[in-house]
Protein backbone atom coordinates (compact mmCIF):
# COMPACT_ATOMS: atom_id res chain seq x y z
CA UNK A 1 0.00 0.00 0.00
CA UNK A 2 0.81 3.39 -1.00
CA UNK A 3 -0.75 6.59 -2.41
CA UNK A 4 -2.83 6.90 -5.43
CA UNK A 5 -0.25 6.78 -8.61
CA UNK A 6 -0.70 10.74 -9.30
CA UNK A 7 0.43 11.26 -5.73
CA UNK A 8 3.55 8.96 -5.68
CA UNK A 9 4.48 10.85 -9.28
CA UNK A 10 4.45 13.99 -7.82
CA UNK A 11 6.44 12.61 -4.54
CA UNK A 12 9.12 11.28 -6.80
CA UNK A 13 9.50 13.74 -8.85
CA UNK A 14 9.52 16.56 -5.44
CA UNK A 15 12.54 14.26 -4.86
CA UNK A 16 14.41 16.07 -7.72
CA UNK A 17 15.16 18.74 -5.66
CA UNK A 18 18.24 18.98 -3.11
CA UNK A 19 17.57 18.23 0.57
CA UNK A 20 14.32 16.81 0.20
CA UNK A 21 13.49 12.83 1.13
CA UNK A 22 10.66 10.70 1.01
CA UNK A 23 8.78 11.98 3.99
CA UNK A 24 9.79 16.20 3.09
CA UNK A 25 8.04 15.30 -0.36
CA UNK A 26 5.30 13.26 1.29
CA UNK A 27 4.65 16.61 3.20
CA UNK A 28 5.15 18.98 0.43
CA UNK A 29 2.32 17.36 -1.36
CA UNK A 30 0.03 17.47 1.20
CA UNK A 31 0.60 21.06 1.73
CA UNK A 32 0.31 21.84 -1.59
CA UNK A 33 -2.63 19.81 -2.35
CA UNK A 34 -5.00 20.43 1.00
CA UNK A 35 -3.31 24.21 1.57
CA UNK A 36 -1.82 26.04 -1.74
CA UNK A 37 -2.96 24.60 -5.22
CA UNK A 38 -2.37 28.53 -6.44
CA UNK A 39 1.09 28.30 -5.29
CA UNK A 40 1.54 24.75 -6.73
CA UNK A 41 0.50 26.20 -9.99
CA UNK A 42 2.15 29.09 -9.85
CA UNK A 43 5.90 27.03 -9.15
CA UNK A 44 4.73 24.74 -12.10
CA UNK A 45 4.31 27.76 -14.35
CA UNK A 46 7.74 29.60 -13.74
CA UNK A 47 9.62 26.43 -12.99
CA UNK A 48 8.51 25.30 -16.88
CA UNK A 49 8.94 29.13 -17.96
CA UNK A 50 12.60 28.90 -15.98
CA UNK A 51 13.90 26.12 -17.47
CA UNK A 52 13.22 26.69 -20.90
CA UNK A 53 14.42 30.66 -21.07
CA UNK A 54 17.21 30.64 -18.72
CA UNK A 55 20.56 30.21 -20.40
CA UNK A 56 24.01 31.73 -19.64
CA UNK A 57 25.62 35.06 -19.86
CA UNK A 58 27.56 35.86 -23.23
CA UNK A 59 30.02 36.91 -21.04
CA UNK A 60 30.26 35.79 -17.52
CA UNK A 61 28.47 32.33 -18.13
CA UNK A 62 26.52 33.08 -14.93
CA UNK A 63 22.17 32.13 -15.34
CA UNK A 64 20.42 34.55 -16.88
CA UNK A 65 17.73 34.96 -19.26
CA UNK A 66 18.65 37.57 -21.06
CA UNK A 67 22.06 37.27 -23.85
CA UNK A 68 23.84 39.61 -21.32
CA UNK A 69 23.47 39.82 -17.63
CA UNK A 70 22.90 42.51 -15.94
CA UNK A 71 26.33 43.34 -14.48
CA UNK A 72 28.11 42.84 -17.45
CA UNK A 73 25.70 45.21 -18.85
CA UNK A 74 25.99 48.04 -16.13
CA UNK A 75 28.23 50.45 -17.02
CA UNK A 76 29.43 51.54 -13.79
CA UNK A 77 31.38 48.02 -13.11
CA UNK A 78 35.06 48.52 -13.22
CA UNK A 79 35.95 46.00 -16.13
CA UNK A 80 39.63 46.02 -15.73
CA UNK A 81 38.83 43.54 -12.43
CA UNK A 82 37.69 40.06 -13.22
CA UNK A 83 36.76 37.99 -10.21
CA UNK A 84 36.53 33.98 -11.56
CA UNK A 85 34.31 31.92 -9.07
CA UNK A 86 32.50 28.87 -9.67
CA UNK A 87 28.59 29.55 -9.11
CA UNK A 88 26.35 31.89 -9.92
CA UNK A 89 25.32 32.11 -5.95
CA UNK A 90 28.89 33.15 -5.58
CA UNK A 91 28.13 36.08 -7.59
CA UNK A 92 25.32 37.09 -5.13
CA UNK A 93 27.29 36.53 -1.90
CA UNK A 94 30.33 38.59 -2.85
CA UNK A 95 27.62 41.40 -4.40
CA UNK A 96 26.05 40.96 -1.02
CA UNK A 97 29.08 42.23 0.92
CA UNK A 98 29.06 45.83 -1.64
CA UNK A 99 32.95 45.73 -1.63
CA UNK A 100 33.62 44.50 -5.28
CA UNK A 101 32.84 46.61 -8.54
CA UNK A 102 34.60 44.95 -10.83
CA UNK A 103 32.99 42.31 -13.07
CA UNK A 104 32.74 38.43 -12.95
CA UNK A 105 33.27 35.11 -14.44
CA UNK A 106 31.35 32.01 -13.69
CA UNK A 107 33.23 29.00 -14.02
CA UNK A 108 29.68 26.52 -13.26
CA UNK A 109 31.65 24.59 -11.10
CA UNK A 110 35.08 23.16 -11.02
CA UNK A 111 37.38 21.59 -12.46
CA UNK A 112 37.68 17.39 -11.56
CA UNK A 113 38.86 15.14 -13.61
CA UNK A 114 37.32 12.09 -11.64
CA UNK A 115 33.93 13.13 -12.74
CA UNK A 116 35.24 14.36 -16.36
CA UNK A 117 35.19 17.43 -15.79
CA UNK A 118 38.00 19.27 -17.87
CA UNK A 119 38.92 22.76 -18.77
CA UNK A 120 36.72 23.21 -21.78
CA UNK A 121 33.52 22.63 -19.38
CA UNK A 122 34.31 25.24 -17.43
CA UNK A 123 34.26 27.65 -20.05
CA UNK A 124 38.00 28.07 -20.64
CA UNK A 125 37.60 28.95 -24.24
CA UNK A 126 35.29 32.15 -23.31
CA UNK A 127 37.68 32.49 -20.48
CA UNK A 128 40.97 32.64 -22.38
CA UNK A 129 38.79 34.88 -25.45
CA UNK A 130 37.74 37.69 -22.75
CA UNK A 131 41.13 37.79 -21.32
CA UNK A 132 42.84 38.55 -24.59
CA UNK A 133 40.54 41.16 -25.50
CA UNK A 134 43.03 42.88 -23.12
CA UNK A 135 40.67 44.79 -20.77
CA UNK A 136 40.97 43.31 -17.77
CA UNK A 137 44.22 44.40 -15.76
CA UNK A 138 43.56 41.72 -12.70
CA UNK A 139 41.74 38.51 -12.25
CA UNK A 140 41.06 37.66 -8.78
CA UNK A 141 40.58 33.92 -8.44
CA UNK A 142 37.83 33.32 -6.02
CA UNK A 143 36.85 29.32 -6.21
CA UNK A 144 35.70 27.92 -3.12
CA UNK A 145 39.15 26.30 -1.00
CA UNK A 146 38.23 22.70 -1.69
CA UNK A 147 41.00 20.36 -3.18
CA UNK A 148 39.08 21.08 -6.84
CA UNK A 149 38.57 24.73 -6.39
CA UNK A 150 42.38 25.19 -5.17
CA UNK A 151 43.42 22.90 -8.43
CA UNK A 152 41.09 24.87 -10.70
CA UNK A 153 42.48 28.70 -9.04
CA UNK A 154 45.81 26.69 -9.99
CA UNK A 155 45.23 25.98 -13.39
CA UNK A 156 43.59 29.27 -14.32
CA UNK A 157 46.51 31.20 -12.43
CA UNK A 158 49.06 29.36 -14.65
CA UNK A 159 46.89 30.78 -17.43
CA UNK A 160 46.55 33.95 -16.81
CA UNK A 161 50.07 34.59 -16.42
CA UNK A 162 50.85 33.08 -19.20
CA UNK A 163 48.69 36.14 -20.77
CA UNK A 164 50.97 38.36 -18.64
CA UNK A 165 48.05 39.51 -16.78
CA UNK A 166 48.33 40.57 -12.98
CA UNK A 167 46.31 37.41 -10.75
CA UNK A 168 45.47 37.32 -7.31
CA UNK A 169 43.90 34.70 -4.92
CA UNK A 170 41.03 35.35 -2.37
CA UNK A 171 42.54 35.46 1.14
CA UNK A 172 41.90 32.24 3.23
CA UNK A 173 42.86 32.14 7.23
CA UNK A 174 40.35 32.34 10.10
CA UNK A 175 37.24 33.76 9.60
CA UNK A 176 35.58 36.64 10.99
CA UNK A 177 34.34 35.53 15.31
CA UNK A 178 36.54 32.25 14.40
CA UNK A 179 37.45 31.04 17.90
CA UNK A 180 41.17 29.70 17.65
CA UNK A 181 40.29 26.22 19.60
CA UNK A 182 37.12 25.45 17.07
CA UNK A 183 39.17 25.91 13.97
CA UNK A 184 40.34 22.80 11.82
CA UNK A 185 43.92 22.42 11.35
CA UNK A 186 43.98 22.71 7.97
CA UNK A 187 42.63 26.17 8.13
CA UNK A 188 45.08 27.08 11.16
CA UNK A 189 47.72 26.02 9.41
CA UNK A 190 46.79 28.27 6.32
CA UNK A 191 46.31 31.06 8.53
CA UNK A 192 49.62 30.95 10.19
CA UNK A 193 51.72 30.35 6.79
CA UNK A 194 49.77 33.11 5.22
CA UNK A 195 50.28 36.02 8.07
CA UNK A 196 50.60 39.38 7.44
CA UNK A 197 52.78 42.11 9.13
CA UNK A 198 50.48 44.35 11.59
CA UNK B 1 21.91 43.42 -6.77
CA UNK B 2 20.13 40.00 -6.93
CA UNK B 3 19.08 36.95 -9.27
CA UNK B 4 17.68 37.74 -12.75
CA UNK B 5 13.78 38.33 -12.58
CA UNK B 6 13.35 34.76 -13.72
CA UNK B 7 15.61 33.22 -11.20
CA UNK B 8 14.54 35.66 -8.83
CA UNK B 9 10.61 34.61 -9.50
CA UNK B 10 11.55 30.88 -9.19
CA UNK B 11 12.74 31.06 -6.09
CA UNK B 12 9.67 33.49 -4.47
CA UNK B 13 7.62 30.28 -6.19
CA UNK B 14 9.63 27.19 -4.54
CA UNK B 15 8.94 29.52 -1.13
CA UNK B 16 5.51 28.06 -1.08
CA UNK B 17 6.54 24.47 -0.36
CA UNK B 18 7.11 24.32 3.45
CA UNK B 19 10.10 24.09 5.21
CA UNK B 20 11.94 26.12 2.05
CA UNK B 21 13.60 29.12 3.02
CA UNK B 22 15.26 31.91 0.94
CA UNK B 23 18.75 29.89 1.09
CA UNK B 24 17.54 26.60 0.46
CA UNK B 25 14.80 27.78 -2.74
CA UNK B 26 18.12 29.18 -4.10
CA UNK B 27 20.08 26.28 -3.52
CA UNK B 28 17.59 23.96 -5.48
CA UNK B 29 16.93 26.48 -8.48
CA UNK B 30 20.46 26.44 -8.88
CA UNK B 31 20.45 22.16 -8.49
CA UNK B 32 17.88 22.07 -11.54
CA UNK B 33 18.90 24.89 -14.15
CA UNK B 34 22.76 23.92 -13.82
CA UNK B 35 22.07 19.72 -13.25
CA UNK B 36 18.58 18.73 -13.84
CA UNK B 37 16.49 20.59 -16.18
CA UNK B 38 15.02 17.05 -17.07
CA UNK B 39 14.21 16.46 -13.53
CA UNK B 40 12.72 20.27 -13.60
CA UNK B 41 10.81 19.58 -16.44
CA UNK B 42 9.10 16.74 -15.15
CA UNK B 43 8.65 18.66 -11.73
CA UNK B 44 6.39 20.97 -13.65
CA UNK B 45 4.52 18.63 -15.54
CA UNK B 46 3.61 16.11 -12.23
CA UNK B 47 2.69 19.12 -10.33
CA UNK B 48 0.51 20.47 -12.70
CA UNK B 49 -1.17 16.86 -13.44
CA UNK B 50 -1.33 16.66 -9.94
CA UNK B 51 -2.85 19.83 -8.92
CA UNK B 52 -5.72 19.68 -11.84
CA UNK B 53 -7.00 16.09 -11.00
CA UNK B 54 -6.28 14.94 -7.47
CA UNK B 55 -9.58 15.67 -5.73
CA UNK B 56 -11.35 13.55 -2.66
CA UNK B 57 -11.98 10.26 -2.80
CA UNK B 58 -15.99 10.23 -2.82
CA UNK B 59 -16.52 7.55 0.12
CA UNK B 60 -13.38 8.59 2.74
CA UNK B 61 -12.28 11.67 1.25
CA UNK B 62 -8.37 11.27 1.28
CA UNK B 63 -6.58 12.32 -1.92
CA UNK B 64 -6.48 10.57 -4.94
CA UNK B 65 -7.26 11.23 -8.56
CA UNK B 66 -9.46 8.67 -9.18
CA UNK B 67 -13.74 9.02 -7.65
CA UNK B 68 -12.96 6.53 -5.26
CA UNK B 69 -9.62 5.58 -3.56
CA UNK B 70 -7.80 1.68 -3.68
CA UNK B 71 -8.41 1.01 -0.27
CA UNK B 72 -12.04 2.05 -0.42
CA UNK B 73 -12.40 -0.11 -3.43
CA UNK B 74 -10.77 -2.96 -2.41
CA UNK B 75 -12.97 -5.83 -1.77
CA UNK B 76 -10.65 -7.60 0.95
CA UNK B 77 -11.62 -5.01 3.85
CA UNK B 78 -13.45 -5.18 6.92
CA UNK B 79 -16.60 -2.93 5.94
CA UNK B 80 -17.69 -2.56 9.95
CA UNK B 81 -14.47 -1.01 11.02
CA UNK B 82 -14.03 2.39 10.56
CA UNK B 83 -10.76 4.42 11.53
CA UNK B 84 -11.52 8.01 11.54
CA UNK B 85 -7.98 9.88 11.06
CA UNK B 86 -6.74 13.89 10.27
CA UNK B 87 -4.92 13.27 6.75
CA UNK B 88 -3.79 11.36 4.36
CA UNK B 89 -0.58 10.93 5.24
CA UNK B 90 -1.96 9.46 8.51
CA UNK B 91 -3.59 6.72 6.62
CA UNK B 92 -0.15 5.19 5.04
CA UNK B 93 1.46 5.20 8.39
CA UNK B 94 -1.24 3.34 9.87
CA UNK B 95 -1.34 1.06 6.70
CA UNK B 96 2.24 0.79 7.30
CA UNK B 97 1.89 -0.84 10.46
CA UNK B 98 -0.37 -3.55 8.55
CA UNK B 99 -2.40 -4.12 11.56
CA UNK B 100 -5.66 -2.43 10.51
CA UNK B 101 -7.78 -4.12 8.14
CA UNK B 102 -10.69 -2.10 8.41
CA UNK B 103 -11.31 1.11 6.22
CA UNK B 104 -10.81 4.80 6.67
CA UNK B 105 -12.27 8.31 6.80
CA UNK B 106 -9.94 11.63 6.78
CA UNK B 107 -11.11 14.77 8.29
CA UNK B 108 -8.24 16.72 6.31
CA UNK B 109 -8.22 18.50 9.29
CA UNK B 110 -9.18 18.93 12.87
CA UNK B 111 -12.10 21.12 13.99
CA UNK B 112 -10.32 24.64 15.06
CA UNK B 113 -12.99 27.68 15.86
CA UNK B 114 -10.32 29.74 16.66
CA UNK B 115 -9.11 28.87 12.59
CA UNK B 116 -12.97 29.10 11.70
CA UNK B 117 -12.92 25.21 10.92
CA UNK B 118 -15.77 23.71 12.16
CA UNK B 119 -17.60 20.25 11.98
CA UNK B 120 -18.56 20.92 8.19
CA UNK B 121 -15.11 21.73 7.35
CA UNK B 122 -14.20 18.39 8.23
CA UNK B 123 -16.84 16.92 6.26
CA UNK B 124 -19.64 16.18 9.19
CA UNK B 125 -22.09 15.47 7.05
CA UNK B 126 -20.52 12.83 4.79
CA UNK B 127 -19.59 11.04 7.78
CA UNK B 128 -23.18 10.86 9.47
CA UNK B 129 -24.26 9.51 6.01
CA UNK B 130 -21.37 7.16 5.66
CA UNK B 131 -22.39 5.98 9.79
CA UNK B 132 -25.97 6.01 9.09
CA UNK B 133 -25.64 3.36 6.16
CA UNK B 134 -25.15 1.43 9.49
CA UNK B 135 -22.43 -0.94 8.05
CA UNK B 136 -19.81 0.41 10.30
CA UNK B 137 -20.08 -1.61 13.40
CA UNK B 138 -16.92 0.25 15.20
CA UNK B 139 -15.00 3.47 14.71
CA UNK B 140 -11.72 3.95 15.87
CA UNK B 141 -11.32 7.25 16.75
CA UNK B 142 -7.36 7.77 15.54
CA UNK B 143 -7.06 11.94 15.22
CA UNK B 144 -4.21 13.63 16.70
CA UNK B 145 -2.83 13.78 20.82
CA UNK B 146 -3.23 17.52 20.80
CA UNK B 147 -5.76 19.86 21.46
CA UNK B 148 -7.57 20.21 18.55
CA UNK B 149 -7.25 16.33 18.00
CA UNK B 150 -8.53 15.63 20.56
CA UNK B 151 -11.25 17.94 20.59
CA UNK B 152 -12.16 16.65 17.34
CA UNK B 153 -12.09 13.07 18.96
CA UNK B 154 -14.48 14.34 21.64
CA UNK B 155 -17.15 16.05 19.46
CA UNK B 156 -17.28 13.05 16.77
CA UNK B 157 -17.39 10.14 19.87
CA UNK B 158 -21.03 12.46 21.08
CA UNK B 159 -22.10 12.01 17.09
CA UNK B 160 -21.30 8.03 16.81
CA UNK B 161 -22.67 7.48 20.37
CA UNK B 162 -25.53 8.85 19.72
CA UNK B 163 -26.14 6.73 16.76
CA UNK B 164 -25.64 3.78 18.60
CA UNK B 165 -22.08 2.92 17.33
CA UNK B 166 -19.86 1.27 19.00
CA UNK B 167 -16.71 4.44 19.55
CA UNK B 168 -12.78 3.74 20.86
CA UNK B 169 -10.06 6.39 20.81
CA UNK B 170 -6.60 4.68 20.19
CA UNK B 171 -4.47 4.31 23.53
CA UNK B 172 -2.18 7.43 24.32
CA UNK B 173 0.99 6.46 27.04
CA UNK B 174 4.66 5.72 26.71
CA UNK B 175 5.94 5.11 23.22
CA UNK B 176 8.14 2.06 22.69
CA UNK B 177 11.75 2.39 23.67
CA UNK B 178 10.15 5.59 25.80
CA UNK B 179 12.55 5.91 28.86
CA UNK B 180 10.46 7.56 31.49
CA UNK B 181 12.82 10.17 32.74
CA UNK B 182 13.05 12.06 29.30
CA UNK B 183 8.99 11.57 28.74
CA UNK B 184 6.85 14.49 29.50
CA UNK B 185 4.66 14.99 32.46
CA UNK B 186 1.59 15.21 30.28
CA UNK B 187 2.28 11.78 28.35
CA UNK B 188 3.03 10.17 31.64
CA UNK B 189 0.36 11.41 33.57
CA UNK B 190 -1.65 9.99 30.58
CA UNK B 191 -0.21 6.83 30.65
CA UNK B 192 -0.79 6.41 35.17
CA UNK B 193 -4.06 7.11 34.63
CA UNK B 194 -4.78 4.65 31.43
CA UNK B 195 -2.98 1.56 33.15
CA UNK B 196 -4.67 -1.37 32.52
CA UNK B 197 -3.88 -4.64 34.80
CA UNK B 198 -1.48 -7.40 32.90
Amino acid sequence: MSFSPLIQSLISALRCLPGVGPKSAARMVFHLLERDRDGGRQLSRVLEEAISKIGHCNTCRTLCETPMCRLCESPSRDRSLLCVVESPADVLAIEQTGGFKGLYFVLMGHLSPIDGIGPEDIGIDYFRGRLEEREVKEVILATNHTVEGEATAYYLSELIKSLDIFVTRIAHGVPMGGQLEYIDGGTLAKALSARSPI
